[in-house]
């Protein structure tokens, strides 16, 4: 029920933000879980490892990995292990975001094991051609991020509308199914909208809610951008 | 309480052995504390990222993780924080186990960083001059594991034995507070034995535990071969 | 004139064999150039970094590098750099090889360097949607290889017949100009014959002639094999 | 001859500078070869790997690698082997330097591999205990550059006095023959002789001469400060 993609969509990457470490991850999840409840709008949370399986076991939200390895069972210590990230309750997984980057096989093999195992995957993309390029590997979701808009509070959707807009047409030409968010600098309702006037199907944010002051009120903001849209 | 090391000790490496995820994580975590509490013995558990919380509520044993990320608080998606890490219950954590390998300066980092927050650092060498390096940087555990060796079943002790006490030696020159123990196909109390007779206080293991029919039966074994020494 | 690329054609990669080290890297490139030059066919040799000027000195058949890094010139001690590649009379470069793999963001970087250095790009893939990934970053050339198959003398293009045409078949639907090679255990002329039935534009070679006892007879031999299709 | 050590000496990293690339990098190597024989002082230059060869030919003082690869001659696309680079004329290499950094198991295996093709090792460290943890391996050379300050042109030797004489006199407990250099933001004669003065038995620059309007006369006050010290 938890892995069925429902876009319009908002993913909150938690990062390693003390702001969402331990129990603040999952009061931050409950937050996102409230905005989620009252307006409908599919809302995931992407907490760090160790936090996966308290906010799992406590929202009913889709939990997201921030990362898995291209491993099988064995012998891969201080490794992420797709089989154990499901146990855990979570749905999905990012995968390649710019703070993670993998080797080009690598992806490949993460979105081979993650549909093996009923995890969404999400790869994160920096450019149009990079994000073609990946729905050649059909993953559930691509996510532009332009790195250098990252954290900035300058939002991709307004400041390289472009960006988006070629990377919709360059996956849309390989790839009908796959949902397409942006993110990177997404820091206010008005450029959720804009995100998804250009044809995005949401968002992948991070320190704008994260280290709100009042996260709710800015996931609820994002939430009903989103659905007014 | 759980923090401090009470050696001659036994660390287990879950790695991402099946036989140890989730669920089974727990339940093996729990036959080492029947095994500690019945000997005495301080025997510590290394699981997955995402099973340290649940096992560290599960038990008053000792739960390291098995790697943490030489960073701080912050943008670092997909990484390890040691805060994060802390705030699960765990009291230590593996460092540079040959199957995640870090850079000398990062392992330099981690160390400091463990000891900002109160964890135990293990690290992990692969031969008498690396081990003597490490012991300058002032972990609390060094650990010599020969990678030829890991999950071979053929002992560092028994096979190497003057691996074993070189590293004792040349560690001792410059740091007389390490713990130090050997790893690497240990299967049997004897091998154990071997190596505390060596001058070791103690053993890291893996496969031949986790991968046992009857992991309390090895476990107990091993723990029995520690104190008996 | 060396840059223009004229299939179908030959990659030798000498790798890091002793056997195409030094000087015998230049003697092994004017067998190949000898070869080149009795045949017509084009014949390209990747030595290694060290060994890429003197060979570019020697002979007049194209010469590439075996890797170069994702950087601009500066504080980049140890790395390779597109213009000194340049410099050195070397006409384009292998990228991503599976022995040397790069993050997907790195693969698009170089491929955009290598282009503002008038330096041929041939990405290597190990599977038909990594290849129809990669075109869209528009590299000169795609080399697939399928890592399984590296060095074992047993030929992708008669073990995996459907993984060439497949990755032709992929490749063509977003880009037509990609010159598309395939590699791995290609070890007869007839393997090449093989190769450009399939629809490839020719073969990337290594042991199977860098480690042959007499090269120029196997060189000649898959020139003639190329040259009779 | 060349690859016997005579500190006092001074080693000029190249790094990827433009204006110590190709021909650029022979000349700065002349200019360095001139000021050494000058004031016979022990000069060294390491270039781009793909200039070494052209530089060793061209002048008599010892020309290093930036960096080497912890493998054997084979299947290693990419990499940088010692038995090629020996090959080219080169006396040493750099390992480790902060833009390269090793895993610690690699940094152990290359200071072996340099010493049975009879190349000097000089490891690059970034503290006085990691230096401490490298003369363990026993290098022929320890050069402490702290990171923070490369490039800056704020010497170590006046900034970190400190962090110098205690590298010296930890490295000195465990290994009394390894030539001990600094560096990072060296860029006046008088950093040099502060240098000296500290303990260290010389320096090891990049940006001060290869950046400098006129790079013979910045190597030729770098000379002159070692020799009247």
């Amino acid at each position: 029920m938890k892995s069925k993609l429902q876009p319009p969509m908002i993913i909150i990457n938690f990062k390693t933000y003390l702001e969402a470490t331990g129990k603040k991850a999952v009061e931050l999840a409950k937050q996102a879980e409230k905005a989620s409840k009252e307006t409908g709008i599919y809302i995931a949370v992407a907490p760090q490892f160790v936090d996966i399986k308290a906010v799992a076991e406590a929202v009913e939200i889709p939990v997201f990995a921030q990362h898995i390895d291209p491993i099988k069972p064995g012998s891969n210590t201080g490794h992420v292990l797709a089989e154990a990230v499901q146990q855990t309750g979570a749905v999905g997984t990012l995968i390649n975001h710019s703070e993670r980057q993998m080797k080009l096989a690598d992806i490949d093999a993460v979105i081979k094991i993650a549909k093996e195992h009923n995890l969404i995957s999400c790869v994160c993309t920096s450019n149009p051609p990079i994000s073609a390029a990946v729905a050649y590997l059909t993953p559930d979701i691509i996510s532009i991020e332009p790195p250098e808009l990252i954290g900035t509070g300058v939002a991709v959707s307004t400041e390289q509308p472009e960006a988006v807009t070629n990377t919709i047409k360059l996956v849309r030409k390989v790839n009908n199914e796959a949902v397409i968010l942006c993110g990177a600098g997404i820091s206010h309702g008005e450029d959720v909208k804009v995100a998804l006037k250009l044809g995005t199907q949401g968002v992948l944010v991070a320190s704008a809610i994260v280290k709100a002051k009042d996260p709710y009120t800015i996931i609820r903001e994002f939430a009903d951008a989103t659905k007014t849209h």
